[in-house]
């Protein structure tokens, strides 16, 4: 996770991406395996790529900008990655110039030999670590938190690496989901809430490892179980696999944006298929807010199996009165003479013939900043739309996230500044509503107990931290840039 | 088109693309234009791409292989192109050593001055007029058909560049919608049947033209109307527009394909909602073709529309049993430990937790070669699926296609091979069944007469086509190669 | 050869170049061959380079900008220009928009096969040639003056190729050598004044071609003659060597700035070695204008051979007083503060410790605008020479080269605009000499008859132009910008 | 320097390259003026190249693979650049997986701030300060012995820069010339014997300090005086320089080969121009050993200065019997059918009708492997020579350099193995001669003591090494590879 650019570049598109992971260990084709669970882990993070593999002997690494596709799907890129073990990462954001040298894994030699970690979360005391590192003569490559843990394994005193792997996770807070290498084989562990998503799975022989379950179908793994809040898994080159709790038992607390956004539909979570929590979601968000209508339009993708769950509950009938282009990706200039401004549509246009004098129930995931919501709803009433009515599958987004995922600071939350009302008369809808807290945890199976949801981290709703912050104590009042370092590299 | 290339690269994905065309005269920003209306004809031609623009005095073109957005979302690429005219280019294909020579639009210096020309479509007595031209001395740079135009045009004898267009044409015979340049406006025509598509609009002061409607929708331009079968409408800088007739009045006869599978769903084709007609296609089905089921699950993105009209017409929930990726594009290496075969998965990914134990109806808009049809099937049954029925929202394709279609030889055409029950064997199915094609003339509002549509060209499922084919006379039998030239260059 | 651009791009590193062709059939790795022996050529042009090749079926080109090294040494490259035949071209200049196209070879399919063409020279009747042709339909691709020389092959009514090579040939006034190559195998000529070099070499059973005899050496190739003015010489795949003559005899004119510029001093040109015929210039001018001096001091590396010849013959030593750097090439952006402008340094360095105190004499081997002799002079200066004295290898160049030499036009030519004297105060040196015409002749073996020099062409220094000069008639007085087409590609 | 691969890829070319530095302080365009610098010093490594600027805030960097021209030419590129204080290195290798760690200036955030440093040398116990350093946790980004003395600063209990600095220094042992930046200033220092150049030059209001003086030409600043070995100087923003001397007074011991073969002619060196020391070489070989002979011919370019001499002194004349291409790099694909090998005649070719049948002495500046003055003695013959006697501008290279330069391992060096007679006999020359090393101490002005030269460093060719050699004690007899990290990234 990069500590720099927590709040930077966050245009509609990229405002709640983060991370993926995958490993593979005593598989004949391990970088290959790696490359293609990547790929099916793509929509975690587009921006760049990375694949370490380890031979028995050395450590190879290749990363590149973008994605996995252009990196990494070449028998040259994989010739330059061989051997039994690989693990690999998606990032969403390299901005800043810190280029190349904050995509993972992050690889050190150490005196133990070589070390090499993926990371998917979001260490939340990394500033307060590193200064302490530096202090003391530790020279950072990276101005990535992940950084921090590999100088505290490095300056551990313990003699064994799973010592002092665990001796540096003592001193960590935040949210990490970790697959690890060292020359005697793979250590994959999440955080004692569990905050992040990790799975383990088999292929033939061997173990492999994944933000989401999708990857295990795409690379033709079975899925065997979740990693568990504060286990580590080590599986060794001879294929012992041994689970350790070296943090005791505690409380999981994973990620419920995870249901409601990141995951693929075709993921299991949290023991839940991510589909079914979507098309619950909608179902709820039909019984608490129905409304008299024609059609049930989802915002594609993200918007599609809740509004086939809210057309299924309320009989309003589902249909496509927007549709997506495949082919986003850069901005083009405008054409000035361009009758209305037309960004938008590049991406979602309306299905005119369709939409035209009908009253309409749009379906989004959630709204963020509400620039996207209010365009897509003049677009519908461009269209010809009598009536449109806007229903959101997730409560309303009012609190920052530091487990990982890149949403924008507090004060450019729409749901931060005002009520629902208010919210309405922004995006121009005729009605708003968003599905209630209680509501949102009856449809992922979760429940609430003395005011608060014990099963799942919902701080970006609720404001409920499960951890400490000590980096951003001061955050949410100043919006301070944190920067570890201020060297600019290409 | 590419006459060198028709029945080659046709992998699963590349089985039915054709090509898309784009012009704006009298706009501030013509290429700006251009480019964002090409974007939005992407999915019409993935490989090449080029615009010409005119500013008055000169001509000025760029080409590119990939997406428009890779090659002309940059200031610096419009800058190249400037002017108050321009017109552009996506196409499918640039297969063979060709390289940018056979990327559109094509331009010619002319005694009468600079000549620019972009075609969709395929102009079926090519091979003879070429050789009779190349043997009075003239050279071809291409081994694109759309030459044979320009060279048609360069040695009439007419004075006037509007009647040497005519003349040239009365020689060719075929498919081709057309936007021409030259140094006194702009040309758009379509061949006297109409073959392939081209609409009119307008945009402030300026006039565009476009393959479908949608890439009016993004520019922001309005839809005026289509140009019609055997019309020249000429352009003139002062904004005179003109209509001429000089084939005289002919029945029109437009790609039914289009309206299946090739315009986007929020286009209006032959005066239709593209996405009404598919969805009425795939209540055709329901009613022809019904079966018991748990789920109607579409092949993403085109079986889309057809589901959600079959699930209406049957009440049986439509549900996304089958994931899409949105990172398609290269192929991975494949790991070879990897439990089965999971190609597919890449592109396509069953949603385990939903059709496992469920009798599911499939719906996909055609079965070309049948392979990906059987993969799908098998991956539905790998999920946990009791039934698998597939339902076909087009009748079967039988026959090639000479008018500009990147469709492969008869021969490899499965509904030209066998039966609709050896297909379902085939593609081990339970059941399968395609619309008829009366079911289809009725979805898309035609009526058959005398056995025959005279509303469309349906010659892809019927063997009806609506011209001489004079090259491609033995080519059914043969599969003959076509091959203008054996220059490889690049 | 570019007619559009030929006054364009003069800065004081590109003004006298010109271009380098080479070719080599039944030659088991031609392209090869012809890759290295165009490498050997690379000082005749360094801005493309072009390579076609012919396998008995087929024929396969490729082209690239910059250097032969960096487009042809790959065996990847190679390996796509398969055959026992190839020829290729190495140019000075691709300014303008045309891109790759100007490239050459230039190819065509003609309805006799392919036909492709290298050219070194110029058609001083390209325009009137392609106006003509162009009106009657012609359409051309590149706007090199060479692609006219195809045409005119392509609209011959002979009926052989060879014939209609000379029947076109016979319209083709200007300056040409040629190596084309047809399916039957490979022409080269030389116009009837033999303007350009070109030399016949036997490499094993293949025979080879190339503009100078230093390719020879370079591919392990043996010398065997000059290819002579108006002849054509025909080779076939049977290893016959045909000489033809259908110009009848003629006089020999050719380039006499070869001598003084143009061929590396390895080289043999008019059977006379450059190095000798550079020395016995620099001899001559000691004994024109000898001068009183402490050191002789070239400007590298042109200047090096006269240099030594002044030396010898004077008897002041030759001493490297300018240091010339390796790495020339782009342009450097000019810190500000630097004390003074260091532009020239980055190419040509004073070497202090040797100029300082001392008169030296700079030798040249021309003069064409005379700022980089203005900034040598003041260099030196610099430096601390207490006198320096310009000697220059050549007589005044006063006229516009027409014949395929990139020489600005007359009125950029510093010696069109004033005599000796002013020349002198110009570049500021404390006395100037040109070698005169007459001890040119006697450097180079030649003899002046009736007060001109039968034996080469001299125009650039006297103006005595061997043909006549269609396109450029009034271009000496009015500087006209030849453009063959205004259409500007990328 | 890389510790990695001294004795790797070491082909003809490569065989005598080591590194160049330059830095400017206090300067408007300070990374403008450090481009120019670098481009000077190109010869002095020629595959990568990194600039590090510093804008009173923050520190930039770029690196490239490559030339100075193709990375930082541009003004885009020096916009990343900013601010009034720059260093940058030019390196002669990348060779295995390091990729871009490896290009310098190195840079650091330490708890004092930003470090970046700039080295020319070779640390020569930076294996064992390395193993030291990681054992108690230090993380090494690159295989450099460069980095070392960044961690050593890092780890150093000295409160000020200047002290954790010289605190460093003191630890090391072996050659180095340092350009430090940090946020106070630029400190510029040399090793106590002052084995690699280093020169401090004015431009304007700025101070520059650069491996050779040619640089200071470029830019257009004046050389001050050489930076002595032992001392540090440290320039402030505010534009103090001041002088440390911390190892107290030593022997200089600067080396020697900087006058034979890598510094530029134009280059003064140890208080002598370059030019005249080579020239005086050349003189002292005329008398040591003169041969009767027709012609002086020099290898170009190294040995053009040695021969001038020789043929000054010796009278026989000096004459450019080989032509070196300007337009060396890349290896060609040698074509099967050329009639002999012909690889050397790429970079340089036999001036034929001057050599044929001629007495030549040919002069090069050193001989390593033998194998080129093999190829050039043959090639010589096969021009015709009659008779072809080697005089070598330096005696014989018999020792590996352990300070920066890229010699072979000792096996490898040709005067290891034999004496002067088989040497004359393995290169095929009628005669062959080295400078005798008295002859060079009286041509560079030095003298002998005790048997020694106490002015130099010469222990390539004596093998008296000025200093210790932790690392290589057992080098020379075990060839060891060494190797700081097993880990290849690309």
């Amino acid at each position: 996770m990069n500590l720099t650019h927590p709040f930077l570049n966050l245009d509609g598109d990229k405002l709640r991406e983060e991370c993926g992971i995958f490993g593979a260990i005593n598989a004949a084709d391990a970088s290959a395996a790696t490359a293609l669970g990547l790929h099916a882990l793509q929509h975690r993070g587009q921006e760049a790529v990375g694949i370490t593999s380890f031979d028995g002997k050395e450590f190879f690494s290749r990363r590149g900008l973008g994605h996995v596709a252009e990196n990494f799907s070449s028998s040259e890129a994989l010739a330059e990655l061989p051997g039994f073990m690989a693990a690999g990462h998606v990032r969403y954001s390299t901005t800043g110039g810190a280029g190349l040298r904050n995509v993972q894994p992050l690889y050190a030699d150490l005196a133990s030999g070589g070390f090499a970690v993926a990371h998917n979360g979001n260490i939340s005391n990394a500033q307060a670590l590193k200064k302490n590192l530096v202090k003391n003569g530790a020279i950072f490559q990276s101005t990535s938190d992940t950084e921090v843990i590999i100088h505290l394994v490095a300056t551990s005193r313990y003699p064994t690496m799973i010592d002092r792997l665990v001796d540096a996770l003592r001193l960590v807070e935040g949210a990490y989901s970790l697959i690890v290498m060292t020359p005697e084989g793979m250590i994959a562990c999440r955080d004692p809430l569990g905050i992040r998503p990790l799975v383990m799975g088999k292929m033939g022989d061997s173990v492999v490892f994944a933000s989401e379950s999708v990857a295990f179908d795409v690379v033709g793994a079975e899925l065997i179980r979740e990693v568990e809040p504060g286990e580590l898994i080590r599986v060794s080159f001879e294929g012992e696999i041994e689970s350790l709790r070296p943090f005791g038992q505690n409380n999981s607390r994973p990620c419920i944006f995870e249901h409601v956004y990141f995951s693929r539909p075709d993921s299991v979570f949290a023991g839940r298929s991510v589909y079914a929590a979507r098309k619950a979601i909608g179902e709820q968000l039909a019984i608490e807010s129905p409304v008299e209508a024609d059609l049930v339009v989802p915002v594609p993708d993200s918007g599609v199996p809740a509004a086939i769950g809210f057309a299924q509950q309320s009989g309003v009938p589902f249909e496509l009165g927007i549709i997506r282009s495949h082919y986003v990706g850069r901005t083009f200039i405008q054409p000035s003479d361009s009758a209305r401004h037309s960004g938008v549509k590049r991406k979602h246009n309306a299905n005119r013939s369709l939409v035209a004098g009908k009253r309409i129930v749009l379906i989004d995931d959630s709204i963020v900043r509400g620039t996207t919501s209010m365009k897509i709803v003049e677009m519908m009433r461009e269209a010809g739309a009598s009536e449109v009515h806007f229903r959101v599958a997730s409560p309303p987004t009012a609190h920052s996230c530091f487990y990982g995922v890149d949403t924008p600071e507090r004060s450019k939350l729409l749901a931060a500044q005002m009520d629902v009302e208010p919210m309405r008369s922004f995006i121009k809808a005729d009605s708003l509503a968003f599905v209630s807290i209680d509501g949102l945890y009856r449809a992922v199976g979760a429940e609430k107990r003395n005011g608060k949801c014990p099963q799942f981290c919902d701080a970006c709703f609720t404001g409920d931290y499960p951890t400490t912050l000590t980096d951003h104590s001061e955050i949410e009042q100043k919006s301070a840039q944190l920067s570890f370092a201020d060297h600019k590299a290409a």
